[in-house]
């Protein structure tokens, strides 16, 4: 790959704003429609390069209410907040533009230059290669990202700080870096040179030739939207279900034992919880009435609300949809409460949505990697992620069901979608079999449970949350 | 007003069970109806007495879906954020249910309780008040507010931290407070008892009594939710269309006294706004064409997007119409930058909306009380509201609707929408002179700019800023 440059000529500045303004309301047309997509625009450069100058100038060309710019000082990375976390609330709905002035690669770029021990060059390449897969996850779910560096050479750079006056010094310092200093300059010019090969790089001496370029690129990213292309898995090779999911173990506890287990269990548990210091995120996922709810419950039984908090998954709201499918689970995910609960997850994704319909074969079939790297990125970042599996058999499905129905306050938990998913059962079967086959990683392993027996389901449940906080 | 106490029997749990979930779903089925309403509940109370597992004991009975729990440790006050602002995203959306477990009063307990300079008792009620205001504010805008106040008498506690485990006593020392000392647990009380008086209180010794009292209060709450009254405003008096919107001056300033001028006033007002150490809500307001964007251009000229945000104000989403009409206001508002600028702000509410009747009279009769308080919390918190009113004559703007349809780049911002608004001229001149008779106060002026003449009008808007930044 090669920086990207296109060849630009000054343009007459209405042509200009009249064709950002025709593709900006295509973009904008294309919302809800079955060709929607979204524009991420990533900008960095060296200081005074006139990056700010460029956004403003772009703004006034463009119709400006359809064109959000976050601007954000850098966030050093932390142990515990994945480099997309910062961004991700803002990751824009169809039809948006969304500039992000700082974004993750100048968190990079900061985080390497201001931290203590200085990122090595493998670690920092690390960083580069996850950052582009998450950029690809985003294309894939009609989320374009281009990315813009603003160039300047180290003679123009110190020209234009003599000619800078003092309240402008004043602002310039706040971004941290010494531009006096020729060392810092190199170390930055190299350490983007690793990244920029598929960036936009304008060089910005004049003024008018930059505005022009940064805008022309963005037309040009704006024109190429619709004929984004997506890889195409071809043949699909459904996996085998299980056997613990055709015949869950229905082996019975008795009351006693529970009773004495459970006391212990959920003592172990809570401490155990309070006293990890990762981030932990439990994951439900199994048939209807296979006994999520109760096992959350005795999760919890001996924490206090404010020490954890419950997610029950439905439906997504319209302004979701218009979003990548992940994104609505970005969003939960916790940056001050350590312990978070998924009743129904992403990956529902795999399930509901591919055999509803919802996603598209290629959609669905390209989750199973996306959804690792999201759970890669987490753990990697000091959160253990516990996910279960409750198995019933259909006929313990249909017997709960029926007692549901006659239970008036279970009424509620039962509804005509039930039966239907019942009616489904065979498609969930090998759905989960797929899932389980391609998301069963060394670092978010699935938890099967057999939930014949509620007893004995609820404490291999707690067992196997302790152990995985053990292990991990 | 007295302690709220319902006569309470302990019931058969399950037709309790039964009855929260029917009046949860009769909530949730009001959405997006003419009676759609939601609930918000706030929990404090002494340490021990069993809040967290009274919320737990709930979330078992209702559906857990529509129940949404929050718990963040104490926010302390700080000068720049509104006691609400922690909270604000969260209320929740018609049809919802949200418990706030931790929440503005124990925010205010823990300020009055942990700050080196104490609350005094003036200034504690002060806020008391100000929560009380904002919490009708919120039920006249259809989310109801209930309080529970759960209560332990000091011997009670004191055996309960006897009979306590050591993984407890952690757990319970990170709320804060010694609850070993009587001269705390004396003071928490006698600070209470200035707000408790419109809370449910529940005495705790009894665990059965209070699971039962808490879910009754809430069931009880539930039913009462579509009696809820507002007061209704009888006559409205429409206020004069004061002459500098009737007749705003036409004088012209030469190109090249605004070029002089505005190169001086551009700096300034960027020096004034980056030296400010306050936050800055600029809003604009206005006929369309009036000068809006090119207003805000200016503003913005000598600043680096880093240091402003820009929100143009369209239509409201779904989303945000199942929440009160602030709430997307309160969202935007500034957690980190210090500059924010409204193309277009909440005085929708009094101008659009009313004009389109897509608020009730009564609705938008309320709203500038609503606004004004809304305005007033923020500049008691260290925020400096600037409010333009930019004004044109009508042939002026028919002018620009014209020059705007001949030029290109500028089609755009003209629209059906334009040409029908202004067949409303007259009535938005009447509801601009009521807006300005009602919510010109004293902590945030309106400023109203005659916009015939670009050039002046840009150079007042500038002086404007600079002036009321000084005087605040």
């Amino acid at each position: 790959m090669l920086e990207q440059q296109l060849q630009i000529a000054v343009r007459d500045e209405e042509e200009l704003s009249v064709d950002l303004i025709e593709a900006q309301y295509a973009l904008k047309n294309s919302r809800d429609q079955n060709n929607a997509k979204s524009l991420v625009i990533l900008v960095s450069g060296i200081e005074m390069a006139g990056k700010g100058e460029a956004v403003k100038q772009l703004r006034e060309w463009v119709d400006p209410r359809y064109l959000r710019v976050k601007a954000d000082p850098a966030h050093l990375f932390e142990s515990k907040k994945t480099f997309w976390q910062p961004y991700s609330r803002f990751i824009p709905a169809e039809g948006q533009i969304q500039v992000f002035f700082g974004n993750w690669y100048s968190d990079l770029l900061a985080t390497a230059l201001h931290v203590s021990t200085p990122l090595d060059d493998t670690l920092f390449d690390a960083y580069v290669e996850n950052m582009r897969a998450y950029e690809q996850d985003l294309k894939n779910n009609n989320v374009d990202v281009i990315k813009v560096w603003f160039d300047l050479p180290w003679k123009n750079l110190q020209k234009r700080m003599d000619d800078m006056d003092a309240s402008q010094q004043r602002w310039h310092k706040l971004f941290g870096l010494d531009w006096r200093n020729k060392k810092q300059y190199d170390n930055v010019q190299k350490l983007r040179q690793r990244f920029t090969d598929d960036w936009y790089v304008i060089d910005c001496e004049d003024e008018t030739v930059r505005d022009q370029q940064f805008a022309q690129y963005i037309l040009h990213a704006l024109k190429q939207l619709p004929k984004h292309k997506t890889t195409v898995r071809t043949k699909w090779r459904q996996a085998p279900v299980p056997e613990q999911l055709l015949n869950p173990s229905t082996e019975q506890m008795s009351k006693e034992d529970y009773q004495t287990e459970l006391k212990k269990l959920t003592k172990k548990v809570s401490d155990a919880l309070r006293n990890d210091s990762r981030n932990v995120i439990i994951t439900f996922e199994g048939m209807d009435a296979a006994g999520k709810g109760g096992a959350i419950k005795r999760i919890v039984k001996k924490l206090d609300p404010r020490e954890y908090e419950i997610h029950t998954i439905a439906a997504p709201e319209k302004y979701e949809l218009r979003r990548p499918y992940l994104w609505r689970f970005w969003t939960k995910l916790s940056d001050q409460g350590e312990i978070t609960i998924f009743d129904r997850t992403w990956y529902g994704r795999v399930l509901v949505e591919r055999i509803e319909g919802f996603a598209k074969p290629i959609e669905w079939q390209r989750a199973y990697d996306e959804i690792n790297r999201f759970e890669k990125d987490l753990t990697d970042n000091q959160t253990v992620i516990i996910k279960f599996w409750l198995a019933i058999t259909k006929d313990e499905q249909e017997a709960r069901f029926k007692a549901r129905e006659e239970t008036p306050h279970k009424r509620f938990k039962i509804t005509p979608d039930d039966w239907r998913n019942r009616g489904h059962w065979d498609d969930y079967l090998n759905a989960a079999a797929d899932m389980f086959a391609r998301t069963n990683t060394a670092y978010a392993p699935w938890h099967v449970i057999a939930t014949n027996d509620k007893y004995s389901a609820r404490i291999q449940v707690l067992k196997a949350i302790l152990k995985q906080l053990k292990a991990d």
